[in-house]
């Protein structure tokens, strides 16, 4: 296999931004910028995330068997580069972030235009990132997008015209 | 859970636009148009595709254990739409499309940019779609971009302006 051809083949995909969080009923509390994202039934509703196995999102989605994915809206690239970095939390705020408490317990970011929550249904392990299926159990929109709502969102492409993550 | 909050917020993950191929040892041939599509880990390199569980494709793909994803580019809404359809293999066309038989039988379309063809790895079939997880095995540019290659992928906006698939 050519390298150079793969690369540029799965870099044709094109990719919205997430914020993916999870809470642990002891809680520990995850947060981080994801784009391998995709729906992956209508009934039940179901999505994969593809998440970094050795990144702390990872083991606490996996214990708390629920996330949110916060749907990123245009303009927020400063929102997800700071969820590239660590995660603090203090008070309602996480890395300076207003959230609230969604009905899986992860936290829902106020500043983003949507959500959907889910349990984890079913993982798959065997790569450098695992395939999490989470069902859609909750969702909502903060605020209505004018138009497509693939276009209100955040694109991987509009964090910078080098900036990819797969390939 | 509220059903508009969930169409709306599912439908802002942007899509790129794929036929999705794969060929049986007894001949059997499956061309189908996806969107449900994103990569997964880069080491190995994993995808993940949402495949319709009652489709011709699906069964094909699972007896195949390997398919191709070709990458549609600007200006290929057509073939996306012929692909919508059932497939009709005539010669070396499949539906009037030229192809060639990839490293794993899976049809390549060679009127497309790009492809990756996989190795069927694991399968999660849990809804009206399945989850069907690739291994990347062989991969192909007929077309290198010229710019960001997202930029050079048929977008599922592009099929018109109310045309959606997920939600």
């Amino acid at each position: 296999m050519d390298a150079n051809a793969k690369k540029t083949a799965l870099r044709m995909v094109p990719y919205g931004l997430f914020i993916l969080t999870g809470k642990t009923s002891d809680g520990r509390v995850a947060a981080a910028t994801v784009n391998w994202v995709t729906q992956a039934s209508f009934e039940p509703p179901l999505v994969v995330v593809g998440v970094k196995a050795d990144s702390s999102a990872h083991g606490i989605i996996k214990d708390a068997r629920a996330f949110a994915l916060n749907v990123l809206g245009k303009g927020q690239q400063s929102v997800a580069f700071t969820f590239f970095k660590p995660t603090s939390v203090e008070g309602d705020t996480m890395s300076g972030e207003r959230f609230r408490a969604g009905a899986t317990g992860a936290p829902i970011l106020e500043s983003t235009p949507a959500f959907v929550e889910c349990r984890l249904v079913d993982t798959i392990e065997k790569g450098d990132h695992s395939i999490f299926v989470g069902q859609v159990v909750e969702a909502g929109v903060a605020r209505e997008p004018v138009g497509r709502p693939d276009d209100a969102t955040l694109w991987l492409r509009e964090l910078g015209e080098k900036t990819f993550y797969g390939g």
